[in-house]
This record gives structure tokens, sequence and C-alpha cells, in this order.
């Protein structure tokens, strides 16, 4: 494509209201503008880009045996109140209403509108297990749209579900789908994980997240520092094996600790390390009362303790419930000497402390050289805190380090949620109307265009990886005036074309400054520059990331191109 | 891919609310479904068959030199205001508030984010001409959806803009673009025409609408029957060379024709021809009257009378207006003896009429041997009338017939409407900023997909052209539980998808008949079928299309059917 008949619109100046680099740069390189908060037009390259990652998604999607098909935006409420997400969803979801008054959602998500279509078109267990995708614009009303295409209102998703008769059909498509998902964002070049995540209240067991590892991500994730293991914190479990110590036991003694309320604050106060002090925090599980016990230095995890009581609710109680309990507030609670009628639980680490602090439950009181066992009883010891930097990964290899991550991806096995809420049954070969069970799996296509530049950048610009490049050659032309240089330009541009290289010419009539700039910030792979030794048939050859260059003759370009795309 | 593992759900009956055979068939042979009134899903076929049109509507795009970009549904109130199109476009444009009451339009059409997406972005004479396109889902609320595809309210099109500094480059872009158009509509194997049509209110010159002929269009158009010739029939100049009788004229008598209203009636009544008769209408043309005289069996066209006054509004006369200026209502009105200050201007063809019967101006009489020049004078001879079958081409060339047609696309000069309203300037080589001038270019895709299909489909089904057929081949095993036709019917599936063939496996275990039936009615060009000669390695080959067949060994396959589809 010649740059002279194309929109590339780049920017100098940093935009004053884009805050992180992959905003900045899609920006500044011409790639997309935005239309409205959170709603951008993708200009040629983005587009291309967009293209590129879309070919992706739909080639593993295809392995994986799933068709593709395209559903509307235009979605009648009727279907959203059969699952009652017309009410759940709230004010993300866009809502208007036709010239005859019909309300309608616009698709945020499609899972409504599959189901419907799979209810009424498949009635036998012979057409399962089904897979089906679209790729596709959707509309969330996010209430503060930011960071670009990272979260915007209007965006590209790669949307499939699937349909079973069985768990077991249900388990093969996920892996199928996670192999998929693993694939695609390699393919992309991306730095990730798939991280293990909660499935909260639909009561599906499996659900992975697909993390690119970034600073400016939303998510933290727990990943092990040699292998693939990684997980949501809020879902790792911790699996360190503790140790107690070989000292000895010492006498307990109550001690008066005034105005120290937190841990740190108790534990300068009495001299001794953040891992030598209990920390005790009293929940209300279900509505009832639990204290729970851990290592000062560790945090519990209420997702842990909710799974451990297999409770629906599980939040802190108030102080005022506290000192109505136990008869203290929150600096001063402790295992020891607990009202009867109270569960004491505490994570693992708890049992193997030695001569460790604890409040007295009495306000401005604590405890020292407590010992467990000796000097409290708990009735279950538990894993129940966040895992940390440090600890040992849960799959036995290697430690556990923090990341952020930009969520790109989502698999999720639904089960029979909407299937149920919806009527979605088949007949069983014995002629049985069972539910249907389902998965669902996303991709933020849109999203995965901006991590991509997230994780491929430097101080010049974006620095794409070959196959989700806008193009992979930039033919410059140093000067187009000179007649020499724009002959051979033009030849080594139609070479290349030919052979199926994408080629972008800057045939602009600009300086070279501007033209190495711009193409510093647009980021193609590699770059062809016409020049001084035009007349000699030399041109000079560099690559974006390495900076790598060399000159080399116009007869032995195409070949070597076709090397480094593997063409 | 394997039809036991995607979805195709065909239907024996004909869907009750499907009137025309492309909506029937899609929906019989599972391409499509809907989800409400006028909006549809794409199932796996129908998604398909779309990849396929947009690729080649992609291609056709890219080589005429315009770039893909993809703009946004969601499009703020405020552009629309700029244009005027909030308050005229009517309640086809679908609209809703975000959550801060901020009020967008569902994209029908992107003139007014392309456009001011130009405006900022494109500042010098330098960077035009520019040619940018989208295939994109668009949102207009037809008052009765209808006819399947052809008439939604959610529809995929191709919408092209161009932005010049010259109407030379302009008509450049437009004759780049027509060629492109005609390639697409070639490649989809339609019959078509493009049509000269109405540019309306918009000012611009040159405007075609390209027409699938079928009998389900809802526009007539006129076309020679020799040459590429064809317009819409409101556009059709009439170029009749009309002779004059030798007839002797006779002497001109006032008769009572009583109760003889239509020129039916009146021919009938006076046992003439209704060419011996004629027509005279009273129009009001930007408040003057005019009588318009035409030959009894020709029809005024107003558009053209219209243009012949460069009047702004042209419409009918009441009877009342009538009776009031001529002292006679409709029926009995004649060019012979017109009250002053009323002008009488004729269609061409009343130049060479002889001994004709007219209206008298007093109601329930005619004249009879009327003869022009001697009986009644005539302000203006022009062209006024519709053109009509028989009528010479206006090209010179043949003879015209009517046919009518489904518009799939459309090319428009728009000029400056849209850079004007939204003040989209360029500064020029002097530095003087000059207003944009447009032109923009849409195709219905999915509606061409539909039209398609109108042209293509016998009794038993669809008749895909190979070009954008779903896939290139059926193949289906007659029974697969005989272990030696689904060994064969395997081995086949592999070869030709290895060779990058297009293969739907029929594997179900469903019988015979089900299966061929199922295959009529997708209409895949070619199937292979695996039957009795399976253990021989000889399969049956067919031409959808032709019907013809023959018996090919297994290993002559895949070189016949490189051969047919020119791989």
């Amino acid at each position: 494509m010649k740059q002279s008949e194309t929109l590339i619109p780049t920017l100098r100046e940093v935009p004053a209201d884009a805050d992180i680099k992959s905003h900045q740069l899609l920006l500044r390189a011409g790639f997309i503008r935005q239309t409205a908060s959170g709603v951008y037009s993708f200009l040629p390259l983005g587009k291309r880009v967009l293209r590129k990652v879309e070919e992706i998604v739909r080639e593993e999607m295809d392995n994986a045996g799933a068709s593709e098909m395209f559903m509307p935006a235009l979605q009648p409420s009727e279907l959203w109140m059969e699952t009652g997400r017309w009410n759940t969803f709230g004010p993300e979801l866009m809502r208007l209403r036709d010239r005859h008054d019909r309300e309608f959602a616009l698709g945020a998500t499609h899972e409504e509108i599959i189901t419907s279509l799979i209810r009424d078109e498949v009635k036998s267990y012979k057409k399962l297990p089904l897979k089906l995708y679209q790729i596709q614009t959707k509309f969330r009303d996010e209430k503060r749209p930011r960071f670009g295409l990272l979260r915007g209102r209007e965006f590209i998703m790669k949307d499939a579900y699937s349909f079973h008769d069985s768990f077991e059909s249900l388990d093969t498509a996920y892996q199928k789908m996670y192999q998929a998902y693993s694939n695609i964002f390699s393919r992309c070049g991306l730095n990730f994980r798939a991280v293990i995540a909660d499935s909260g209240a639909m009561g599906g067991k499996d659900t992975h997240e697909f993390m690119v590892l970034s600073e400016v991500g939303e998510d933290t994730i727990a990943y092990s520092d040699t292998s693939d293991y990684a997980a949501n914190i809020e879902m790792a479990p911790v699996v360190t094996n503790y140790t107690k110590s070989s000292e000895e036991l010492k006498e307990m003694e109550k001690v008066a600790t005034p105005n120290q309320k937190t841990m740190q604050d108790v534990a300068d106060f009495l001299n001794h390390s953040l891992a030598k002090g209990l920390k005790t925090l009293m929940f209300k599980v279900d509505d009832k009362l639990v204290l729970v016990v851990t290592r000062g230095d560790h945090e519990v995890n209420d997702i842990k303790l909710k799974n451990l009581f297999e409770a629906s609710i599980v939040e802190l109680a108030t102080e005022e419930e506290t000192k109505t309990a136990i008869g203290a507030g929150f600096g001063s609670l402790g295992p020891v000497n607990v009202s009867e009628g109270i569960e004491v639980v505490a994570d693992s680490a708890v049992q193997y402390v030695s001569n460790v602090s604890c409040g007295a439950n009495a306000d401005g009181y604590h405890y020292v050289n407590v010992n467990p066992d000796r000097d409290f009883q708990i009735s279950q010891y538990a894993d129940l805190r966040f895992i940390e930097e440090g600890d040992p990964s849960p799959d036995g290899n290697g430690t556990i380090l923090f990341a952020k991550g930009i969520e790109v991806g989502h698999v999720f096995k639904l089960g029979k949620f909407y299937a149920e809420k919806m009527g979605a049954k088949y007949l069983d070969d014995q002629g049985k109307a069972n539910t249907m069970i389902m998965g669902c799996y996303g991709i933020g296509v849109s999203r995965t265009l901006a991590a991509i530049v997230e994780q491929y950048h430097d101080e010049n610009g974006i620095t794409w990886p070959t196959k989700v490049a806008p193009f992979h050659v930039h033919l410059i032309a140093i000067n187009s005036k000179k007649e020499e240089q724009k002959q051979l330009a033009d030849e080594v541009y139609q070479t290349l074309k030919s052979a199926g290289i994408e080629v972008l010419y800057d045939d602009r009539k600009e300086r070279a400054g501007v033209k190495f700039a711009d193409s510093d910030l647009v980021g193609i792979p590699y770059r062809i520059t016409v020049g001084k030794r035009a007349d000699e048939g030399y041109v000079e050859f560099k690559h974006r990331t390495t900076g790598e260059q060399s000159e080399l003759h116009q007869s032995e370009l195409l070949e070597s191109i076709k090397k480094l795309l593997e063409v």
C-alpha cells in the first residue's frame, strides 16, 4: 500500500488524555481515533492488525472444531428477562426501543441469543456436542471507560459457546478451547499466563483467565518462577510445608499494649517481627460468628473461608458485634479464652508458631509467649490465607511470584446455568429430556491488540511481532524526487508485493527525518531504505526491534525477507 | 467440516412467513434464523457465504485503491445534528441514551463519522484524494421489515467514502469504484445492471444503482436488449423518432361522452386505440398551473416535468383546482381552448399525432379529429413521459425492455453536501481553504447473499455459484455404518481437505434420502457420494446445478475437482 494513498495520521505529541503506552502509541501511530468516550474508529493500520488477530483466532477456533456464525447486536429484551439478566446486568447493558416501542438490549454478550437458538434447533443428543463462535462488536456501557482499547464501551470480541450432553463432553471441549487459546496468544507473540480464576456465582467448576503480563493490568496473578502454574491470587492454594521451630516454649504472660491498634503497632511495641504475632479477625459466616486466626504477616482470603464453611455469604463482623460477642474491639482479639459458642478456625501456618503474641480479648492487652494447643484450641486448621510471593508454587514446581495481568481471554464451564433458566433441553438415547450443559469462551480481540502494544514498544514507538504486524515491510525512499531512488523503490515495491510480502511504501513528499520517525512509531518489523546507493541497487535493511541493520542488494532482498518471514 | 459437528438445521416445510425464494431457502437450508423482526443470525453456512462475498468485496476495494477501516456503531447525536440528519432521518434511525443520558444514533450509515474524522485528520491537498471503506453492521428501523435479508433492520454493508480536491479527481474515483462494483457482482455470479439513478436532493450529478435482475425486486429498470444501457425508469430519456402518419386531417367535432372517465373508457366509447386519444393532466409546478399533454398510451414522468421547469415541487392539481381553473374535471381536460394564463406543455409524441380525441374542457364532452397546431397550441414540446418497453434504447443500441431489480450497490457523487455542512476543508497549494468534495459507495453485503439465492435455485434448493458457495464439495457416505464406505469417505475427506478444497462431510447417522435432500437444499456445487462401489474405490460425482453425474475413482478425484475449481 502506498502511504500517500491511505490514512496514517501520526502525532508527535503524546495525547493529553492517554495514560498508558498502548493508548498513547495507537493514537500517535495513527492506528485508532476516538469517536466518543470508550468508542473508537480503527484506521487502516489498526484494522489490518485487527484482521491479523481475527485470522489467528479463526484458524484456532476452526481447528478446535468450532463453527463460525454471526449473531445480531439487537437482542429482544424478552430473552434477557428469561435469564433475569435484563435486571441484574445493570446500566452496563445498553438498551433502546424500536419504532414500535419494543425493548432491545445491544449485545453485551450472547448467551441469551445462542441458548434461545439452540433450544429451538437442537432437540436430540445426536446433535451434541456443538461448538459455535463469532467475532463481533460488543457493547457495554462502562462507568469509566479508560486506557483506550483496554476498557471501551464498544469493542470487538470473539465469543464461543459449547453445548453438551455430559460433563465429560464439556471437559473435552474445555481442554480443546484452553489449548486453542494458548495457541492464539502464543501466535500473537504475547507473554501470557492461563490463570485459574474464580467461577463466582455460576456454579461451574473450572474457569481460566488468560492474562497478558503487564504493569497496567488490573488483576494480580500468582505464578511459578519455574513451571506454568498461574492463578488469580484469590484462587491459589498455599501448600507451604511449615515446620515447628525448635525454640523452647516460654510461659504465657498478659501485657498491657495501650493504644497499639494494628499488627505492625503491636509488633513494634513488643519488639518482634510481624510473623511472631497472631492476627485474629471476626467474620460472619452466613450469620454465624467465627474467629479466624492467621500469622501476623498473612492475610485472610475470604473466598477460602467461604469455601471451608460452604457458605453463601462471608463478611467481617462490625466492631460493635465483636465487642458484644468477645468483650474487646478489633485491635485486641485473640484465640485465647474465647467466649463459649464462637468457633475459632486458623490458617495452617498457625499450627507451627511458637511463643507468639496475640490479642487478650481485652482492650489494650495482649498475651505474649502464646503457643497453640497449650494456650488455645482451634476447631479447624485449613488453608485460609492469600498466597504470597516466596511461597512454593502449588503445583510443586518453583516459587510464587506476583505479576499484574490484562485479561484477554476467559474460558468458563457454565454448566446448566443458562440452559436451565431458558429451558434448553435435549432428548437422550432413552428419549428422556435433559437440560443441556454449556461452556463459554471469550477473547477480547481489540483488547488483545492493545495488550500486544503494551508488551511490544520502545521509546520510539511500537515494535510489532511479525505475525500481527500491519505490514511486513516498511519501504522508504529517502528522497522521492531523485529519479534513481524513486525508480529503485518502485521496483522493490512491485517485486515484494508480487511475492505476497505486505509492504507499506512511504512515497510521500516528506523529509527523510519525518519518514523515519513515522516508521519507528508505526513499528513495522522490517524497514527497507532506498537512499544514496540506489544507483548501485543497494538498499539499507533494518530490523525495527533489534535495530540491526545491513546493506543488501536489490537482488537478494526478496529471498532474505522470505526467510525472515518464513513465507 | 463434519456435518455432525456443526449446525445446519434444515427444514422440510416452507416457513409460513417467508414469501420469497431466498428467504424460504435460506431458512430451509439452515443458513439463517430470525432473532427478531428484520434481525437475523447467520448460522455457520450463512456466515461462510458472507465471508466469501466479503472477501470478494475486500479484494476489489483494495484493488481500487481504497483502505479498509472500521468505524463504530455508536455515533454521537452531535455529529448527526451538524448535518441536520438527526431530525431528517426520521424513525429509521435507531437511537439510544447512555448511562450519562448522552444521545447516540446506531450507525445507519457513516457519512457523519467519516467526515468528522477526515475534517480532523486531513488538512492539506497533499493528502487527497483518499478512499476508505469498511464492512460493518448497519441498523435501520424499517417500518416494514420483509423478504428476509432483502429488507432487514440489522444488516451488513460495505460502505466506502472518497475525499477529493477537485471534481475531476472525484470522477476518477467514481469510475474506479464503478468498475470495482461491476467486478464484485460479476464474481458473485450475479446477473445485474448498473443503472442510471436519480441523484435526488443531494445535488450530485452521477449516480448509479447496481441492480440484480429479479422478479422480487422493488425497482423497475429500463434496459437495452442489445447494449449495456440500463436506467431506473424514472431516469431513462425517450429518444423515439416519431413520424407523422400520412392520413388526411379530418374536421374537429365536439361529441358527448357521458360518464366516460378514464382514457380507456373514452377510447372504448369512441372506438379507437389508446394512442388515438390525448391524455391531459393539470400539475402545480411550484404553484404555477400547467397542463401536460401526452398520448393516451403514455404516462407523464413528473421528474422530467420538474427538470423541464427547474422546479422544486411538482404535484398533480386537485380536481377542485382543475374545475376552478379550466371549468372541467379530471376526465374532460384537453389542450383545445384553454383558459388564458395556463401554460400547456406536451410530450414530444403529441406533435406527431393526427385526428385524435381529447377532453373538451367541459364535463361529459370530448373533441374528436383534433390535430396539433391546427386545433391547439403547445408552448413547449419535450420528453415528458416514462420510457416504455419497445422504445429504442437511449444509447442508440437496441430496444428497451423492463425488468425488476434488487438494489445491491450504489455509487454516488456526493459533491460538497456533507463537507460543507460539517466544515471539512483542506488547504490547496496556494494555502487557501476549500471545501472537500466527496463520493460514497455502498454495497448491501447480506442483501447480496439473498440476491444470489434469488438467481441461483431450483425446485430442490439453492444452486450456489462456486465462488460464493459455502463449501466446494459435499461429501456423503450413503451408509456410514458400512466400514468400507466410512473408510473411503474419511480418506476422500482428508485428501481433499489437505489440498485446500472446502469439504462439508455428511458423516451423520441419517438415512441416505435425508442426506441427499439436505444436500440439494444446501446447494454446494459438487457432490461426492460414497456408496456401493466403495470397496473398489469408486465414488459418484455430481454437479448440483446441471445434475450431470459420473463415476470417478478415488485416485482421479482431486485432479478433477481442482480443474473444476481452477484452484
